[in-house]
């Protein structure tokens, strides 16, 4: 099993009230990479400049194919962006395209026959690009943003008419659709062809839009959250890395990838840039799944089992 | 088993994107009653005026005792509000306080041994008034706003520091321990001596903050979301009105709780006033309950079951 993942590779400085990085590695295929070299093999499709730093490049190379990845001339793509204490926002102060303006996706022979592709947030036309691309992937799931859905709507509509995941927050879901709830953005995004509507909260967890199936999983209760940027891209991998490895998607298996996909995301945000996953191993993974099971486990109504330890009583 | 819930009984008139009521039955010790009384004998602690419609009477009488309810001269509490498509937020438009304005809590004598206690969102001071008559419960439980947060801080804290639970809503628990962190705004409240902290989080649910326990779930998803007023109070008539009937008040015991107070407010949200929990009986709420654990439910990592359906291919 494989998976392709296309877009950025970048360059944050990110500030936020539990400190800052410059310049540390990040973008979308590093975060999903991180996240989903776990679980498959990842296959990267994207574009750095000749500014890249060798070692962000050693980093990559230990997790995912680089065979796909372009070194042009100029600067690498840039983000600067700060949060305050609400970390579901991200505020930009500065993006700079540099080599990511002219980025055309070209995929190596090699990766063609991918069992699963992840379009990350970037233009539909070269999301489409990307799909003639492959021949005929098993599971293909797709991220995008406001800006797309503002300028390209056209374009985002025949890209979502090609796959079979669309995983977006709920802003996103309620301007594409253009209706405030949720369940009937869904519905509006699943009426275009995709199976499935994955919706992310943020703080508040994820949840799954299935043909007549929905699934509700809160989000991890890291301690600490220093940086969710990559929050979405490795929540993204972990979910798709997951599916990559399973024949027949269920719902159930949806529900086990949403669960991995909503760990590894706890990770990434306990530090800046992809600190949080450097030292990250299945057993970790397969641990906080666990908690994550248990945290949000309810017994049946009937069940006459009971915790053996009583709650503290009033002093 | 019986519980005392004190609060206010109102007349309110909502607008919502999807209808409106005119001086409908409302407030808390109502709705806290209709939740509660699928589990519990229910004894409000309440006034009304004398334009209290008798049909109101009706409603309460087949669902709780109503010796604590005083009717006195002068007009009922009204409340005036509306929602706009984000059904979370309530914009107030007026508030006639009338009879409510000069409320003390009087507990008739049979209502002195209640098990459990909810003390609605009313003047802290009254709030201990009222613990003062009542016969040393197993299980207090209180709910309060920013109203009470910023002008009666230390009255507040002494009563916090006589329950077993608080119920709020995100933004109180900032406000209240002066922290962004909802964990850490736990904590401080917990440290005053509640053994469990509730937090209320509307459309994404609910989650439990107790002594080394963590538990999250999300809104039952309905459908159909028409008026949220009462949500919160009908939420903790399900929570408390379950609690009451349990001997021992374990972690797995507060989860159920949780999921019934969950259940209870999904049927209060889908129409005005209190028309959604008119015609509830248990076993709908047990329907909801499960319906509720199968779509929070995630397998083992190493479970090999599979759905046998699985999700429909890509066209």
């Amino acid at each position: 099993m494989s998976t392709v993942v296309v877009g950025s590779i970048a360059l944050d400085s990110v500030q936020t009230p539990f400190g800052e990085s410059k310049e540390a590695l990040g973008g979308t295929a590093v975060f999903f990479a991180a996240g989903a070299c776990h679980f498959t093999d990842v296959n990267v499709v994207g574009v750095v400049g000749t500014d890249f730093p060798d070692e962000h490049i050693g980093f990559l190379e230990s997790r995912c194919n680089l065979d796909g990845l372009r070194r042009e001339e100029g600067r690498t793509f840039r983000w600067v962006g700060h949060y305050d204490e609400n970390m579901n926002v991200a505020h930009t102060l500065d993006t700079q395209l540099n080599v990511f303006e002219l980025f055309r996706p070209h995929l190596p022979t090699s990766y063609r026959n991918a069992r699963t592709v992840f379009l990350g947030n970037i233009h539909p036309e070269l999301q489409l690009e990307v799909l003639s691309q492959t021949d005929s992937p098993d599971l293909i799931a797709l991220d995008t943003m406001n800006f797309w859905i503002e300028r390209t709507p056209e374009a985002l509509r025949q890209v979502i008419g090609k796959v079979d995941i669309v995983l977006v927050n709920e802003d996103e879901a309620r301007q594409f659709a253009g209706v405030y709830k949720i369940s009937e953005a869904a519905r509006f995004i699943r009426e275009l062809g995709p199976h499935t509507v994955v919706i992310k909260r943020g703080e508040y967890g994820s949840a799954i839009y299935g043909d007549d199936t929905y699934f509700a999983l809160p989000a991890f209760p890291s301690e600490r959250v220093w940086d969710t940027t990559g929050a979405g891209d490795s929540f993204a991998g972990g979910f798709l890395g997951y599916l990559d490895g399973i024949l027949t998607v269920t719902p159930a298996e949806l529900r086990r990838a949403l669960a991995f996909g909503t760990v590894v995301a706890s990770f990434a945000v306990e530090n800046f840039s992809v600190t949080g996953l450097q030292d990250l191993a299945m057993p970790q993974l397969e641990h906080r799944y666990e908690m994550l099971r248990e945290l949000t486990a309810i017994e049946p109504v009937s069940s006459n089992e009971r915790y053996s330890e009583p709650v503290r009583l009033r002093a």
